[in-house]
């Protein structure tokens, strides 16, 4: 996978390995069955359909199943399709895992947890400590691989940790200029506040919404859970309400989803620093690709903005 | 009390106990210390200063104390307020209690126990007949008492289960008029969606927010506690997390305090005859002593308005 | 008809009749004219196309009509559509009705009059009574097949009375339990609110807004007709002006269309049983066919919300 | 009266009559009864306090009286207040006219009247024509000295026939301009827009909202009258609708009244026509006495916006 | 080009001048270039294709280049499309203009520049008019070709202008109805108001926004060229600020672009006559084609209405 | 100047120097005139009325006006008052200053400056930097003086600076996490941003808006000012648009005063470090002198909501 599909044109022949991301069944005008297939590697997204299926073929070509697979790269309305030659799901021979073909965090997942774990021995106060520690180590699996949403922003694999660990240490800065701020509660706020998506995105292959996500959200199952926690930890005293707080809040008003507004300072720099990280993050993605004196697609969450890249700045390396 | 001191003119002479609402200290233009007490009964609240103070009486008269109290009634600013000629605590020997100074339900908190204990024998769900049960019975003692609102709505002692029992048998009328209601959740959602009041709310004398009411609120507090029942009376199933929404989306919108709307049927119903309830409340109070022909004082929480009683209707008794 | 024509698989023939809901002209690229026609029966809707028409077909295949047909169910790019064999327009000999072809409320229109008049009977004031009773007998043809709105809710054959006649059943159960409501208001209110709307909309078959439905809206529309009845009956008193508010303010607030918001207790009843009946008829449809454990298609009235079935409900049963 | 009540500073004698606005009973500290009465000239207001009444007094002294008075002019906290040496009420002999101790428009009514009824000549669509005359003369005697609001603009004797009058001169020139315009339904729009105000409001004294001004407001009533008027005057055809549209769409917005928006030309720009003359109307108002280089004060119906008076703009003559 | 590309039916030969509007290259499925042609006259639009591309065809035809070319027009999926038989550019030979080829205002442009002139020669405060004289001098050459807009209302050639002089006449009749108001202020806010549009727009023939003024927009760019033209003149006093602010405040609110709302009446003015030019210009145009007794296309920027035409009304002339 | 205005109790004698920051004139009930003075100093603020005043005094004892005082504290209605036994105006014999008066940042203002001018040192762009460090030092003298609003945040003298030093601080620290930021940008739009305010503010002892602050507000009188030292300086390139646009945008949205949205990278992070910084000034004093445990009072530009201070934080020092 040198090159990988998003780099092919109309015309090229490949032979490469691909993550089966969706497939759907239709019937063509023959009346006989046949499968739409949406491939992906780390580079971006084919279609491709898969004609005259048997049986046994919808259920070995499902998402999440990585195939190897030849064909040619076609022009089918405007749009690339990879036409397939042949095709066949791959093996433990093969040696492919799913995380080399979905877009990821740039870091390395384990560095990222260490990062974290180091800011938890950092905090002085040893309830939120223990507080904190208790629920990362529970979730500690999922959040290695989590995106931080579906889309929008950090909606790749490792997303949610990535997000945290930028704005762990944008928190730190931050607090280091304001320094009447409660470091404990901010890095914990930050660690703890969208712990939940482990709960309601279904996973990092295929990311939606389970049922307790949308009946519940992210932030109540958090605040739950720091309720439960302190329960099994025997932890007493206003820090575990004000963490529940923290979380509650971090949207920042009733419209945005928090019940409660921000009523602790920390709960506010919170609902800041992750507003920063979160739209920081839109917008180096937004400009990516953009040359100098040009603008942006539009960013629905940013209020559907166009941005501008100035012309007297640099143009992107890769273009 | 045979009149009660709402009914009591400019120029009477009193003689009669008095709950303190609250007691505040003042200094007078002489430089010595007295207290601005508000006191109450069944029918209503009247001013006294208490001049001239020992340093024990800050102590004495306090709020939640109640007091036989002989003074006159005089006209201050165009306000009636209570000169006191004397004043004492009362002790065990007076044999009054507080909740006769305090507006009430007009039934009994244990016959409407009653009733709410009927309708949870009547559900037919297992799963949901016990979490309500469980949460029922560790609150029942505060349930009794408590007021449904600070104010606006229901804002009287046992104004919280009176609220429940009014909306169950709304809910049962429409439930038989809409027979695709599942009435266990109905039911379930009816009894269990303001319970967290218990713990939002100070109590019924001196109604105030709790700490923990302002930074979570009864909805959060209540969801969570669905959550530990379920872990207490190990129970499993998709019963817990529905019940959970039902508490978490019946304010409706984000806006107004449910992080999530309602997703399930019966969860859109429970708002909606939450609503009627209280609206039924505030309107009949609003009118109560409004002739014939004539508009109400303003209902805030009804966007302001003033209603009319048409002509043709009948006047109030008691005018 | 025993199938209906939603339940055609392609590649089935079909001898049937079908109502045109819609039939429009079109050039096909050798230049020759063509029918495009909405074809439906109680269950459902095909398009087909009429190939290679004569001037009078322009004129003999246009809405309203039923025609007698048979063809063949084709994919045309996805969509079912019906190829054409042969077609005629029915004539008195077929003995068929247009309200056979259209979905329709699922009780007698007839025995629901009965219902209403049975309501009005019950009224005591003879005011309210009379210009109820006059109201209802001048609009009662068209009453008895009006949907109550294009779409979103009640918009089948009958769909207005229907809605008038569940509303009346939850004003009498309300009533029942807040004794406080004038029940000949609450009654009167309920079956006129939406009678404007036989004048707003056009009619059963082909629902749209006509001109004065689109330049003043059936709110209007009725407000003067009670001014006028009471004129023709020589009826004074506030009666006329309380059940004209009734109509002016039942959407509730200015932005939904009432000039007037509710002033009058029975009025905010109106609006909020019409709401709960209203918010039932979508619910209970979008769910009709969901299975336990799913979401249902977006419901755009209700803000756009996909409801869930829980997962211990039972099965649609005709799944 | 040759200087009226608003130029006289504290410490003069004055000898006059004057309006009873409003006349309220309170009870002394000495236990005796007095008015409170609000008395005016065209100049303006003052307080007056009637001391030691008999019962009599209660219903002779009340709102709408004329009264001769003698007093002193005195400082009562900070506000001009007139002390009573004699009061006494006023018979035909004093030979004075309550529209003489109101602030009213600078012209004649009758002379804006004619100008109305110079503009219904001008007419050529004889329906639009008939049905104005016919509202006018209806409602001539009401519509010769109504205000046109009980607040904001033009609130003053004969405001609303003044409002119409400028709205004529502004819609003909408008008209001119944009020959498109049909001025005959814009003529029309103007002189009936407002019309309902003249039963809406209790007339140009006290100025009150009605209870059907309350319930119904004066768009509607209006579109009712247009309506019954067409039946009387046996009037068919679509300029009935269009007259009663232009009527209820002139708020512009359903938010601000208008149940439905403009939909047809005219009425869009009647709608801007009033909005103009409105609004000229209050910063004329609001700018009369300000220098230039300063601000007005806050105008609450314009956002609560202040104006500003340019430096190179002249002083008020009369400053 | 006697006719019109608008007026040319399927089927018809054509051989005429016609505007590239725009040019965009795509791939056919046989693998070779070709370019889709948006060409206009001053009828309106057609869409052709010219296949088999050379690449010195891709910069000879290209937008604001007019071409003479020969073709048949046919149906393409319900739009007509121009198919090409031959295609040259024109040169001078040819003798066209490409203001023949766009839509224009209905004046000449050399006569709306005398009467906004005239206006200028009419005002007596010598600061304002310096200021007027001196930024329409500057930027006279677009004024001339500039439209008012990209879209909605105005946008066509000379639309800027024609947009001014409509709203100048306005202005002096309303002035003469309200004789306080300021007419030199009046007169130089509607002539400067829009003025920025110039750079704001990339000219009359492709239409879009500039840079400046998408950063900046053209409210900003023109009050600062007043300060700067304040500047040169070496003009002093509070006209400058004064004329900065009508520009300023312009769209009336900050939601609508202007970062203060109007705080002198004449800015409040030059507001509201924007709006009736602007819109009266919209609803022509809406309802130019319209038949009496039906609605126009829905108008977007008036709230997505669609406007009535009374059947009393006459019919479009050229229907 | 031990203790401080704010510090003295009712019954404690003075004799001090005190800022007068506003003085008024009134007449007694006796006839005679008297003045109301406001009167400050770093701590606080106290009323006191001069009775019996010669014409002389209401020259002499006016705003900014620092006066030697000898009186009493006393109570007046539970407002803390000072009775004025002797009052004289300073002369430079007092030796006060006015910075001694007022509260003020807690930094030096020249250290502060030299902060600045050590972030313009550190850009690369040498038109960015130009263009900064002419207009800091066009403005320098008000700069170090003056406040950054007239309430709400930093509204104390050198407020501006302090919160520009601030925010310069935050900038650099998170351009650090985010590389992919213009330093330049960043800190120019930092330093610009508000500099405007200079002109819209009357300045640091009574600071109120001044007439062009505001008919155009300090950012549209900033973007000129970009303009104009552009011009000045002959300064070409987009650095002058995008700095211009930094400024115009900073506010975020048109609502809050921005007539375009930040549509640069730099923009939109110089609009969220404005709001950290405001807030987290807004905050800190909210919390200053509140307890653990404890609410603070409302705080008005954040929603209103009042924030909490956890009972495991520390006690304020000074309590």
């Amino acid at each position: 996978m040198k090159r990988g599909i998003n780099h092919h044109q109309v015309g090229d022949s490949v032979e490469t390995y691909l993550l089966i991301k969706s497939s759907k069944k239709g019937i063509a005008s023959n009346g006989k069955p046949f499968l739409t297939l949406q491939l992906s590697d780390k580079t971006g997204e084919i279609e491709a359909k898969l004609w005259g299926i048997a049986p046994e073929d919808e259920t070995t070509f499902v998402s999440t199943v990585i195939v190897h697979i030849q064909g040619d790269i076609q022009d089918f309305r405007g749009m690339r399709q990879l036409k397939i030659k042949s095709i066949r799901p791959t093996t433990g021979m093969d040696q492919v895992k799913i995380a080399e073909f979905l877009p990821s965090a740039p870091l390395d997942p384990n560095d990222m947890l260490d990062k974290v774990i180091q800011y938890i021995f950092e905090m002085s106060n040893p309830k939120i400590q223990r507080l904190t520690r208790h629920l990362v180590k529970k979730h500690q699996e999922k959040l290695l691989e989590s995106p931080a949403a579906t889309k929008n922003h950090h909606e790749f694999v490792s997303g949610l940790i990535y997000h945290v660990v930028s704005m762990l240490d944008l928190a730190k800065s931050i607090a280091n200029l304001y320094p009447s701020l409660d470091k404990d509660l901010l890095y914990a706020g930050v660690i703890l506040h969208d712990l939940g998506k482990v709960r309601e995105l279904s996973g990092p292959i295929v990311s939606e919404y389970t049922i307790e996500g949308k009946l519940l959200g992210h932030i109540t199952l958090m605040v739950n859970e720091i309720g439960e926690a302190a329960k099994e930890l025997e932890i007493d005293g206003e820090e575990v309400l004000v963490l529940q707080h923290m979380v509650l809040s971090h949207h920042g008003k009733s419209e945005w989803g928090s019940p409660k507004p921000p009523l602790i300072k920390e709960a506010e720099i919170l609902h800041m620093i992750d507003n920063v990280d979160a739209k920081m993050n839109m917008m180096d993605r937004a400009l990516e690709h953009v040359m100098p004196g040009e603008f942006s697609e539009r960013i629905f969450p940013m209020e559907n903005r166009t941005l501008y890249k100035p012309s007297f700045h640099e143009k992107p390396l890769e273009y």
